[in-house]
């Protein structure tokens, strides 16, 4: 469980982080970027700094979020801390998809647990992503080769989470399947009917089966059915309304027609974002709005 | 002299615009991105908004700085708009490194204009980013076929200059060789020294030839000796202490030394960044700095 340092950058008032660690949920080797805020370094925070998970989308490396989605000026005005998981499993060993497309398999492993061979030998992003990781990394901070600091991180109980399309359904999906663990839960163009639309449709097929009552365990349009609401927990999402995906791949009015009937209504707020596409010019002009939402039920204004 | 505007994305308050356009200067198509900040579209800027202009590094295509630099937020806040221009020419037609770099020719233009074949048919950025581009843009914005939009830009006059690595080179020169052009200068990381250090040493043999004297005349520690000072204009600079291209190629420390003896001492403000290496990450974290720089001499603030 111990992670290697491979990079420490300093960035805004903090340092970004790439590190990487041996997983047993998929049985590879895993990349992470952290994102450890002022409050780190200068020990000013009062108390625990809490974390947000970003869950990046299709052929997205931690990487990609940590340049283009600018969280860091964020995290440091209100004092938290980010981690940016891989997409998937990578390795020699590790199975590609067989019509090739970037849409399955390496760099989009759905943040699922896969039951189907020969995918569920590594593909368990949902075991990783929700349990395994932020368990290495409360314990990566406990121990002696900690990053250099004096803050004290929270990677495991005041937490929230969010994500951008595949990621953004990795968050709602994994928020509602754990609803006592994270605080609140935002999205960016979450891929949010995953059971009618293409991506989703492949994955779910891919590494859950053709069964599709298999499915349901990751929908939101069913978790919001079933999952009782628990009081002060909200969920925000932001779509652009010229998102090149939107009407095929993300279809946000199936969910939206749910959303008031559903043990969740009014506490869901889905945002059009007025001439907004599907990139990260659209996710980093959100990102202060979803800063400001998830400091607020993490207790830090 | 038209432009074509290939996407018109939308990006904080504004838009950002990638439009190409054809060069008499490099005998090319060359591809221009543009921010027009949100006073460009509501019409609540007092008279014409002014113009920054940010010169990439190595490697680079205009894209770079968009996705990672961050300016977006900072254009709203003071209302300027942005010009990320492009490191070369491009094409099927256009030279390559001989020695296969990266660090010469195609992405590697270093903003001067080449005396030298095969270079010297394409290779005229100094003549491309300072006169014919500005003056491109404000026919292209005096046209009817202009961005929408309600504002009017200043390309022309109002106008700074700013640049990262081989564009901090190209803005910290082209303002001195420009000086009643440009309000300000910044730069992050520039090669200062260029005629010492590795990239400057390759890029100027191969552009402007073995005859050192040629090379005066985009040499900072030059020409900080030989331009007058013009009484307001400043230059504000930043190197990051941990930059890995520090020592070897872009020495600062050769050119402070010559700062207080120049015609320019005390009006150009080296800032050394404690712990930051060469990346955007280290641009974006001093984006804020200089905006505010910025602002001040184009009469924002």
């Amino acid at each position: 469980m111990s992670f290697k340092i491979k990079e420490e950058i300093r960035c805004a008032g903090g340092k970004l982080l790439k590190v990487m660690h041996s997983s047993k949920a998929t049985g590879t080797s895993m990349d992470v970027n952290l994102y450890l805020p002022q409050q780190y370094y200068d020990g000013t925070a009062k108390g625990k700094i809490p974390s947000l998970y970003f869950l990046s989308g299709l052929t997205c490396t931690p990487n990609n979020a940590s340049e283009k989605a600018f969280w860091h000026r964020e995290a440091d005005k209100y004092g938290f801390a980010m981690v940016f998981p891989d997409t998937s499993p990578r390795g020699p060993n590790v199975p590609t998809d067989p019509q090739g497309g970037w849409d399955f398999a390496v760099g989009a492993g759905f943040y699922v647990n896969a039951t189907q061979p020969p995918y569920n030998t590594n593909f368990n992003m949902y075991q990783y992503v929700h349990s395994e990781l932020p368990t290495a990394l409360t314990e990566f901070f406990s121990s002696g080769t900690r990053p250099t600091g004096v803050g004290s991180i929270d990677f495991l109980e005041n937490v929230s989470i969010t994500g951008h399309s595949m990621g953004g359904f990795g968050a709602v999906a994994g928020f509602l399947k754990n609803i006592n663990k994270y605080k609140s839960c935002s999205a960016f163009a979450p891929i949010i009917d995953p059971t009618t639309t293409p991506w989703g449709v492949k994955a779910f097929t891919g590494y859950l089966g053709e069964d599709k009552s298999a499915w349901k365990q990751y929908d939101p349009c069913e978790l919001i059915n079933n999952v009782p609401y628990v009081s002060g927990k909200e969920i925000l999402i932001h779509y652009g309304t010229d998102d090149q995906w939107k009407e095929q791949y993300l279809r946000p009015e199936n969910f939206m027609k749910l959303v008031p009937q559903s043990l969740w209504a009014n506490h869901i707020n889905v945002k059009m974002a007025e001439g907004f596409d599907h990139s990260y010019y659209f996710v980093s002009t959100f990102v202060p709005e979803h800063a400001e939402f998830h400091a607020k039920h993490l207790g830090l204004i």
